[in-house]
């Protein structure tokens, strides 16, 4: 995937080799033994015993951290007994479902507690009548899918790793490829059971869609990133399941008859699932990762620069056949230099190839991924400004993403640390000066933290403390992620500065 | 609409009439001199020059009240000057859109200001590649929709009332008909631009559905019935607009196979736009207020109790067809005594009848309503505890509601006032003992925060009022709306209380 002129061999990850750096520090005494009479010795380990799997998230740049302590807790009532010890040492908390995150947001804190949900791993119930799930944080997206196939239901948010958990869906507010048609996670959390940093479990929300009844809870702690509680259940709200989909797949002269086309599609009424687009060398790195060849003869390709990817879903089969031949249609129109109705077996191929974008892209030594976004009509402009970076960098920056979201994924490749990082924040800047923000899905973590610190409005962050301060007053709730506890000096400067309204 | 047996004349209603009452207070010469300098003295009103328009929402049980003066700012520059000035005398500040709230959020209080957004009512764009619309808080429903119709787009969230204002649904949260399919306001708002009780402005969201970038104060702020920002702004999630709908008409012989139809229904894949239940005396009432006969005979209206109406609509005529025979037979198999497929003529004559509803109920003398929110497969139960109390206090509460979403609609004729006090608290209380909320959609307002401040969990009040001192220090914005800015010394003995979890 990463063409000869850039070097994937010299990586500053070597962190990566020193996991163990800092496990000397062990927790007291007291902490350990606190924390044995709540969830048992066999649910808590410290030092060499805790999984090195605890000790990381799968982003490219963060640091491992092995934590002071990681406990099991199997029940809301051990969560919070875990939290109140945690406040009453003040030693930070970081809730742990599978580990899956790209932000560090899951990462510990050094000589803290990983909270871990693999034991809170119960899908409590599917309650066909009102068509929700009541799940444990530590349940994985495919063990809910296994579960709500059979009944011809589907919890719709894909964000391309099945073994992610609820937990931590919930924590990022996890969109993904099916966002287009579904939303994104906070669009299916109907309510939540949490525990606040002072330990006190509070339930928010319910089986049901509507609520004006006092602030909405559920919606403030989706997408905080364990800064404000930790869920230990979550109301799911459950869809119908279509049985037939069809992918298409129509190749592109320009990114602009790309982008130019999502608006169209959309209106033509089709409600497609997925709308993504690939750049012709994340297409070539995912397909070669996933070992298959899309049959696109050479001249084709040499004329594509970037690829569309649709999914349709119907319930009757010869509607869905219907869509897929008015939809190659309206592409071919739309200044598609091809369109490949795709069987079911290259179809399902291919969007999973893509799903594992992140893994080819790692795979072929990237070294940072971004996750901007912008308005989808801006994508062209912002990926021009991106191609510019990048070429002035001496760097690469490809990608795909999702097209209607105006979600975009980049894998950049540039192995000299300060270069990298002077990029990365040119990317990101460039973003939000479309009107876009920092992340769409992957959250902010401790990654990001320093975009969010420059580019938004100090007012907006100065809530988010304050916020943050009421569910967890003694601050051990992931403390450092998405913003520091106390703001820069320096930062303290700007709070005259606006966002342009209405962007 | 009420049955012989209910008095509708001696209401205690009379506060309807005595809208004057507080007009002597009048606020001081600083006061008036400082908001003429900021919207000019063409826009400042104060004692008898204030509209009684302004003095009262549609809430059938709120008294009116008097403002101390009312001003109509043009800018957010003008709204956020009016609120820094509030905020320097401690003066209340009530945002008014449109006046149709049901929960009296948008009654003045007593000498306070209230910010009326008459003259923001400008639709400043309909953005067609991004499909969103940036409007001002004043803009109407039926404003926007008109503007959104010619380009085959639509805002989706349709609660009733076209008169409404925009800024008024973000401040509720509006559902109604068609959240089955669509959700409800918050799942359509992208962005906003805000004044808090500061004065400060701030912008969240843009024109995009992903992001995780800090926490989602659009979403907090949704709903929040003008008790933590004004909204000054608002980014909007525009639609496709299906050309085609069909109207079904099916009688029951019970509520429970109306409320067991409705999973099945949304499991077909038909994907309905409206599933609505009618209680005979409701039906009964919609249609002779808006003076039409639904045609069904006699025998059959003696053996329904009660009435579905589902809404489907399509891009395509033929689809639309197949889908409401299929349903048409399917609610056969479903249990009901017939099925009729409207005209187009007649179908939206039923549908704007029930969305008048709470119009004939208050022509019809109805006492109060109610918006509880219950799990849809409860609606049969709770109906059944409703008519029980009903019969016991001598009462009459019949009414309809959104199946699909578990929103109960009811009104209520009990003239006498303790009476009707006990049985709308047991009715709510019975709402919630079933997992549910006080309000669907129409707010806590002033007139349920007796109800919220009893059934809701106190730490969940506690962080309410937490979070409201921070976007509003001063506590100038909507005070009394929701809750009381200070609990009542004996709900802090309740501190202990839990809510069953997972419910």
């Amino acid at each position: 995937m990463a063409p000869d002129a850039v070097s994937t061999t010299q990586h500053d990850h070597e962190h990566r080799d020193a996991v163990t750096t800092n496990t000397e520090r062990l927790p007291g005494i007291e902490l350990i033994e606190l924390l044995t009479s709540i969830v048992g010795p066999d649910n808590v380990d410290i030092g060499d015993r805790i999984s090195d799997d605890l000790c990381h998230d799968e982003s490219l740049g963060a640091a491992p951290v092995r934590p002071g302590a990681a406990v099991r807790p199997v029940s809301t009532e051990e969560v919070a007994g875990v939290v109140r010890v945690a406040g009453s040492l003040g030693v930070p908390i970081t809730a742990r479902g599978s580990g899956t995150g790209l932000s560090g947001a899951s990462i510990p804190v050094d000589g803290g507690i990983v909270v871990s949900f693999e034991r809170m791993n119960r899908i409590l119930e599917i309650d066909l009548a009102n068509h929700v799930a009541v799940v444990e944080p530590g349940v994985t997206l495919a063990d809910l899918d296994d579960e709500l196939a059979p009944h011809q239901l589907v919890y719709p948010v894909f964000p391309g790793e099945q073994s992610a958990s609820l937990g931590g869906n919930v924590a990022t507010n996890a969109g993904g490829m099916r966002a287009v048609k579904y939303g994104v996670t906070r669009h299916h959390v109907l309510g939540l059971e949490v525990v606040l940093g002072t330990g006190e479990v509070i339930v928010s929300g319910g089986r049901f869609v509507k609520s004006t009844s006092g602030y909405d809870l559920t919606q403030l702690i989706v997408g905080s990133e364990g800064t404000l509680a930790l869920v230990t259940k979550a109301i799911l709200r459950l869809h119908p399941r279509p049985a037939h989909q069809a992918t298409l797949l129509a190749p592109f002269a320009t990114l602009d008859d790309v982008a130019k086309a999502v608006a169209p599609i959309v209106m033509s009424g089709v409600g497609p699932l997925v709308v993504e687009y690939l750049d012709v060398i994340s297409m070539a790195g995912v397909t070669a990762s996933a070992g298959f060849d899309l049959g696109i003869d050479q001249d084709l390709q040499a004329r594509t620069l970037a690829y569309l990817v649709v999914v349709l879903e119907q319930h009757r089969v010869e509607r869905l056949e219907q869509d897929a031949q008015d939809l190659a249609a309206q592409l071919s129109e739309l200044g598609a230099l091809d369109v490949f109705v795709l069987s079911d077996r290259a179809g399902a191929q291919l969007v999973e190839a893509r799903e594992r974008a992140f893994w080819a892209a790692k795979a072929n030594g990237a070294d940072e991924i971004v996750d901007v976004v912008v308005p989808r009509a801006s994508i062209p402009e912002y990926l021009a400004t991106v191609g510019r970076l990048s070429e002035e960098s001496s760097s690469l920056a490809v990608g795909c993403g999702h097209a209607a979201d105006g979600n975009v994924h980049l894998s950049v490749w540039q192995s000299d640390g300060p270069t990298r990082r002077e990029l990365l924040h040119d990317i990101v800047a460039a973003g939000v000066a479309l009107g876009g923000v920092v992340s769409g899905e992957h959250g902010i973590g401790t990654e990001k933290k320093a975009y969010l610190a420059e580019f938004e409005d100090p007012v907006k962050l100065d809530l988010y403390r304050r916020i943050k301060s009421i569910f967890d007053p003694v601050g051990i709730l992931n403390p450092g992620t998405i913003f520091d506890l106390e703001p820069a000096e320096s930062r303290t400067d700007h709070r005259q500065h606006r966002k342009g309204a209405g962007r």
